[in-house]
């Protein structure tokens, strides 16, 4: 029920993955939701769909914390709860993702050992894939959550593309050593004297695409800055064509000559289907979509966490994330008992 | 002397400028420039280019502060003394931009009321201008750093493009309230009841080239990802363009045809010609470029440099600002003694 046009097009992206025999729980207001459907498909009964009635909403501009505390009803607490009992084996929101996180941590748990679940997604140009996390389950990160991170990402990279080392990057201001926020520097201190991963250092975000690393890792905030930047000025460049494009007879020539090449491109790079961001370190799969998804985003993010369940990628992952996060814990407390001091933003020192 | 291509491409982009009746003062190893520009312009003599000789190099892996202080015969730190003792009007450096700060501050000097040091330009598309700050000089930034950031924004915008009350957008990981990191939640917060400024709330990074903002604030660590990630998917994108011609016929004449409207873009967002960063708060016009800048974003720089100076921009600009900090501490003392507490990092609330 949350999202920018829910229920509309959760309810079309539901029916389109039911359609292909995926079976959906649509855990929101009953008569919304069949009329909905009944709309779109007038024979939808004969699909795999169930409906949970609830009858609150977590809203977008609300605060996540409070909304998941106090709306037991809310058709996200239900979802996750569905999760949680077995009924569903996994959960997909383009709601207030805020909410959708701690429903995830409180509701459903986390993999034992994780200090923060993060948000991770591949993005990938026509030569290269690499894995972003966390691109905006948390904000302010502490430099071992940013351990963390890497560990996770290097864990997943290996479960779903099964490279054995995946290099881990650390996204930063500068490639120097030297860059970065205080914690990112206190973070490129840890991984550097880390022997289970592979850390290649610090990366610039010019250089995320280039192939440098396999995994990066980065604070939730700067991470979703860094995915946003990307969605807006790409899709500034393409309205940018099109006005150029209107402007003269050559312009709309070329533009239209360019059309199979850049169709291509706008449709590898399109948000909708891309945007779905796994949150690593919970128990069951969570997908997590932008408030302003549309019924093919909803689509793919549906597809997709099917596909973590029925590969098992999912169940593999956890046991294996859970198992090198004890084993680092050990090691930590047998040779090295790092303390985690509180740092602080920069003080005037000049 | 410093940066990546230093100091050949310096000496060229300053011919350049010098041909154009730009008067230009060389900082660095003078055997070397002289040699530099014996190649390039056997008739360099006539040309309004000076050098002073320096022997030491602020190298661009050195740590910035420590670089400043011990080399004092560092070309940077020569360049800052030029600037000072009024030899020269402004200064540009593609070396070392952490050192190239640390000298500004400490042998330029800031504007009096200026905390921080900013750094700033105009990033534009086909139908929208923001001017961007800070993007890249301080990280962990304090809200009221963000706050003062928001005055030289404003004020840039409206010495530079004439208008009066610019609109001041927050980067953030969404456009609610209470999406963002400790500081820009604070940062929101004292902004939102600022008279001064006409604050219009967060702005998501995907919507940055939306024409919702004029000016848009951000922690230096932060803009400097969101720049560096879009140079970086642009570029990604013109490869993949390259990549795409090359597997087909069909895809080559696309390309081909496409090739007058692409250019006109790839020109426009070129980061050659658009990466001089100016360094508000900071007595004379300080352009920062990056490292790895050709001939062509030297020349760019010092076009830039040398128009801020003829137009007087930054001279109204700096007396400007001083007038609008020193109005705003005022106020600030008079109505709301704002205390400024040390926020960490979140902590494991969860």
């Amino acid at each position: 029920m949350g999202g920018d046009f829910a229920p509309q097009v959760v309810v079309e992206g539901a029916l389109q993955a039911a359609q292909r025999g995926i079976p959906v729980l649509l855990c929101g207001d009953c008569d919304v939701i069949k009329k909905g459907l009944d709309q779109l498909y007038a024979e939808w009964r004969i699909l795999p769909i169930d409906i949970e009635p609830c009858t609150q909403v977590i809203n977008m501009e609300e605060e996540p914390a409070r909304g998941v505390v106090y709306k037991k009803d809310a058709s996200l607490v239900r979802a996750a709860c569905a999760v949680k009992d077995g009924r569903a084996a996994a959960m997909v929101s383009a709601g207030n993702s805020g909410a959708a996180l701690i429903a995830s941590i409180l509701i459903i748990g986390r993999v034992k050992g994780v200090l923060r679940p993060a948000l991770g997604t591949f993005l990938s140009t026509h030569n290269h894939e690499v894995f972003c996390l966390d691109l905006g389950a948390n904000t302010d990160c502490r430099a071992d959550f940013l351990e963390q991170f890497a560990y996770m990402g290097t864990i997943y990279v290996r479960c779903a593309r099964a490279i054995a080392k995946p290099r881990v990057g650390l996204l930063s201001n500068g490639h120097e050593p030297y860059k970065g926020s205080l914690e990112v520097k206190e973070a490129y201190r840890r991984l550097e004297h880390n022997a289970d991963l592979l850390f290649v250092g610090n990366v610039e975000a010019r250089d995320v695409f280039d192939g440098k690393a396999d995994v990066i890792i980065s604070d939730g905030f700067v991470g979703n800055v860094f995915l946003k930047g990307i969605q807006g000025v790409l899709r500034s460049l393409f309205n940018w064509i099109k006005y150029e494009a209107e402007k003269s007879w050559l312009m709309r020539f070329s533009a239209w000559c360019a059309w199979p090449l850049l169709k291509k491109i706008k449709q590898a790079t399109d948000h909708q289907r891309a945007n779905g961001g796994l949150l690593l370190g919970i128990r069951s799969p969570v997908i997590i979509v932008h408030g302003n998804s549309k019924a093919d985003g909803i689509y793919h993010a549906i597809i997709a966490a099917h596909d973590a369940v029925q590969s098992k990628l999912s169940e593999r992952y956890n046991i294996e994330l859970e198992k090198a996060l004890r084993e680092s814990g050990k090691k930590e407390k047998m040779f090295a008992p790092i303390v985690h001091e509180k740092t602080g933003p920069a003080q005037d020192v000049l």
